[in-house]
């Protein structure tokens, strides 16, 4: 069985017999090796927290980043390879700053969302700037334009869908039935802060601190929590 | 048997000794795992509806577009690999919007038809354009021209055939025999609706709501139904 | 004898040790899976008829094209995969219309065949308009010219023959029998189309309808059989 | 023995342990499958003679051209395959028009026959004229020029050699044994026509007639024979 | 097991089953080959030390640069492959060249590196700066600007961390144990020479002197230590 | 041991693990399976002559072209394949043309010898000119320059060396050992031709004639050797 | 272990699970199979000496060359495949002049080592100069700019060291153990020929002469000794 499945996913792009794209596939393993992230949408904005690894204490958390700012109404957590999502990152930028010079407003989130995924499903394709395989991330998408706030999750195959609440990661099978739970439409934003940081800290295997996870909120804009501001939060739980 | 078939199958466009293209064939396995979508032609118009498998209860569930608008007289329903159906999407929107800029005259149904697929057959060929791989999805392209309403059906192989009613996905089996059990050209529009949901509601196995189900019609123009209205269709089962 | 022939054929343009070109062999195999289609030359014109696979009674019967106009006195029929053939059919079209454009007369049914049979020879050479395989269809391409009219075939390995008659398909084997049994030069037109649907009645395992079968004649112009023409000719047998 | 030789017959160019091209010898195979064609030098002229095999009686024989002009003084016999065959002349024929062109007079023999073997050492090179694999065919080349009559002789590698007499195809090595007692540089033309057909009828294994042969002569410039030519030919047997 | 692997590591940017990158994986594993470097900051600027290994008493020590200058606010220490740490400290230096020109002011050591991991990220992908497979080296990057002085360690995933302490190379593991165990933000810049020359001793099976050692320092400015600089350090052990 | 070899011999231009490059062995095998030809530098000129093997009396000998001009004071014999040799010759005869044109003079033979081997070493590079595998042929390269008379002998590895004397080909070690025992600096231009051509006599299997060898010699200007010239050196024998 | 082995060392620029990059290792091993070359420094200039291996009385000598000027200040000698070689030093060469063309003064001896390693670095990228495998030779450069004479050694892998004494090629462990007991810095140049000729002489198999050996050196500019100044060496050992 092993051996004939490896038959198939060697060509990055290729179907095996049974319709399958193992590279995509593979991709998505190694987000189940990634941090965990969370995503709660709530009607005054989203909330985005994530897991930090710090190895080694001599290492500068600040400088670990996985909730990354796209636009002033745009962020993102990420989970699997970091180099990935820098990349996707960067193209995003680019795209709406482009938006708003070309048309003088801001991109709305589900175009950005839909650019970021047009670059993940050209893998292998062999132009200038897609990548020669699967982009190994997926990232959880906050955004606030003119329907609101909005929360979407795109996966290495470049398929994506707007959530109302999503974890990634290692953690996320757990997180995601936690949210099932304690989730609704109806939550405030500071209720949203401390489900996220309490699912985060069970899937964690250490004390939750400023150092070792981060939380954005994009109400209506981008801003990532000072560590005086996660530590309140902490406080809470 | 196995063996010998692995040999032919990794060139993404080889003819095996039998004169067949595997990865054209895995392809079509992957649309076999799809979700179920049905067309029907009447006089009136033609109706779309899908079935929407929404795998979490915190997705959104408008977020999951299996039934797509490609210009105000053409629509098309999917079954495969969604991300893979939205590059096809966006090729047919910009050929019909290009059609009628250079022609100041909507494209017809089989012009447009003809265009995805011609897109879905270069595969592996490197232009710029397609794919390294077979498109792992099959539509169902409805739409309204000169010669009235009409419905088309195509496979990733990039041939397509024109039909009064179709099924396809992983219900397909099942459900083209209800089809022809039930269909005839003289149906009403409402009729097709109605044929459309029960068979729907026998593949998928859970209750049929408009979360999990969409409906659209071109008749002559395309319109997505509301929920109000595919709750409406519901009601008449 | 079977593993040794594998190391040749998926170079898709590599000789094997005794000199031949499996992939063009096989791609001939992918025509002998193909539906039958017969042509015959008479001093009136050129007969062609196909029969047509209807897999689905709501299969549209007119969208099956297996019989094709290049220009006013050329058609063809064609046997293997029809995404192939609509390709070759769309480039002799475009050489015939540049032909009639630079020189102000239409192409002969010869040059025509030339141009087709070199497009099909260029495969896996990796410009614009070849394919990265041979083309996995035959082709009967009937025409009237300065010569009269005149039936030509070809095959994938871009080779082709002027014939009097001459079928292809699953059934040619037969039809080709018959043929050499039945015709003679100097039959009419109405003679050939009753020669050419009473052997594709015998290749064929269901009752000719004007559904399952198309007939056209190039003489001098190309002209595709309404169902009423057809019904006429099937009247006759 | 032959597993191993499987590893080195693969690329398209690459040198076997034994210093041997093997896709070059096999593509030598392909010609001693092909119909077997006789060239003969005489101080009046070169006649060529073909074999051409109308494997059904509805074919035009005509159509079935293995001998063809390259420019008014030069002709050339093929064998091996067809189509590949056509490529070159076309080739050859460009050269001679452009140096007709460029210079005012004809193309000498010796040239044509290094522009074709050019073309065919390049194979696998990847520009644009030159193919993808050796073209499977060998050409006797005909010609008149400031030195007389001439006639060359060329394989798949691309060398040439300048020849009195030579047979090539299937039956080319009894052709040449025969050629080796019946040829002397004092032959007429006619003589060279009568022994010429008498070595094919010995080596087809039908009648000989104007329909499964093709005769040809430069001298000095190229002329094919009519069936009355050739049946005046076959009666001097 | 191993065997499995080798199917996946060949592709120099494919994923294994469980979401690997091998070829990054052991392009890591150079790095454990390579000579160990220690990079410290302290508030007064940033020391970097580095072990060289001289295979021969007739090798110019001054010849081999582990140390080497990025800008004038700008070093790095490397570990791996020598000759590809040129080539990244080649192209940051272009950058920050540029940088200065169009700017008028000195590149940002987040920017520095920032660029150097996009150059490593991008292997495999064919444009004209990026190798064929990943670089097989380990910077730490030091450096001084706005925000004063900063320590960053890249690996060959593309991948940074910005670090108060970092050892890498063969002795990397157990000199990153003593940094954890010796180092605090504290530190004086001469506390940080001592503590980074004491953990090389322990590391290098030899007697340090100022032919197996390299220190320099960027405190604002780079400065590569001269031999009597280093013997000073080594007199305070 | 031979399994293994074949894993390196492959990919035309990779090394073993014993550092050799196998492609360009091989290709030094086809030399050893070509014609003899031998090189004679004396003080009056230099004498080149070869075997010529005329495999049918029907060929014409002057065709089987083993020794050919390159410029005026330049010619070279070759063994191997006849058609690779071509090309390196055409290459030169350009090379000299421009050398003439550009600086008005000729061009040295070593500067064309180092030309030719420019164009052999870049095999597999896919640059215009160069062929994607090693040449597979020798050539022994007589000229005339500012220097005198000399003599070079180049080998498929692009590498090229001077020589007073030199045999290559399929007798080349047989004839080698004879060559140093009459060779001496200071023989005159017909005693190197009768120690050539009696050399060549042993090493072939027939009786010397002047349609199985042929003679040149460069002093100082290149000039091929009539029946008549070859006949008074066999005479003297 | 072996089997293993060849899984990585095919893919030409591909790191092994070790970390290691074979075809660079085994370009190695063609240089432990080349001939010795020797390389010493003194205040005075630098000593190149090679061993000549002369297969055949008949081969011209000095045509073996295997020291080379790059520039009037600096020469090289190498060891491995002579044709690599030569293709690096003229790449030298052209740095070389294109820096005294662009800024009036000699390229020093770093920068010009730096630029020889930048191209075998960039092996199997593609580009117009580099080659598609490594390149199989080492180096010593022998130089002298502002900072007096230098000694440079590279190896295939593009990297390189500043020495005082060097041995390259197959007896280049027992010339270094020589070098190491007999070299300092204060020998003169007479004494470094003699050193350098006395350890070439242990190492070759037969009589040192003017024909077997070369020497140059570079004191300040390059100069190839004659015979007779070899000759003188010789009779001092």
């Amino acid at each position: 069985m092993f051996l004939t499945r490896t038959e198939y996913d060697r060509g990055v792009n290729t179907f095996s017999p049974e319709g399958r794209l193992f590279q995509v596939e593979y991709a998505i393993e190694a987000i189940k090796l990634g941090s965990t992230a969370i995503g709660l949408k709530t009607k005054e904005g989203v909330v985005l927290a994530v897991e930090k690894r710090i190895t080694s204490p001599l290492l500068e958390p600040s400088s670990v980043e996985k909730i990354m700012e796209i636009d002033e109404h745009l962020g993102c957590a990420m989970s699997g390879l970091i180099a990935d999502a820098r990349t996707l990152v960067e193209h995003a930028r680019v795209e709406t700053q482009n938006h708003r010079f070309s048309y003088g407003e801001p991109m709305t989130v589900e175009s950005t969302t839909q650019a970021l995924c047009d670059l993940a499903l050209r893998f292998g394709e062999g132009d200038e700037e897609s990548m020669s395989r699967p982009f190994g991330v997926s990232l959880l998408i906050a955004g606030h334009d003119e329907n609101g706030p909005s929360l979407y999750y795109t996966d290495p195959s470049g398929t994506f869908w707007q959530c109302n609440a999503k974890a990634i990661g290692s953690g996320s099978e757990g997180a995601d039935s936690s949210l099932q739970e304690q989730y609704n439409k109806d939550i405030t934003l500071q209720e949203a802060e401390t489900i996220a940081l309490s699912i985060l800290r069970q899937v964690m295997e250490e004390k939750v601190t400023p150092n070792n996870v981060d939380i954005a909120k994009v109400a209506p804009n981008y801003h990532l929590y000072t560590p005086a501001e996660v530590e309140a939060v902490i406080a809470r739980l």
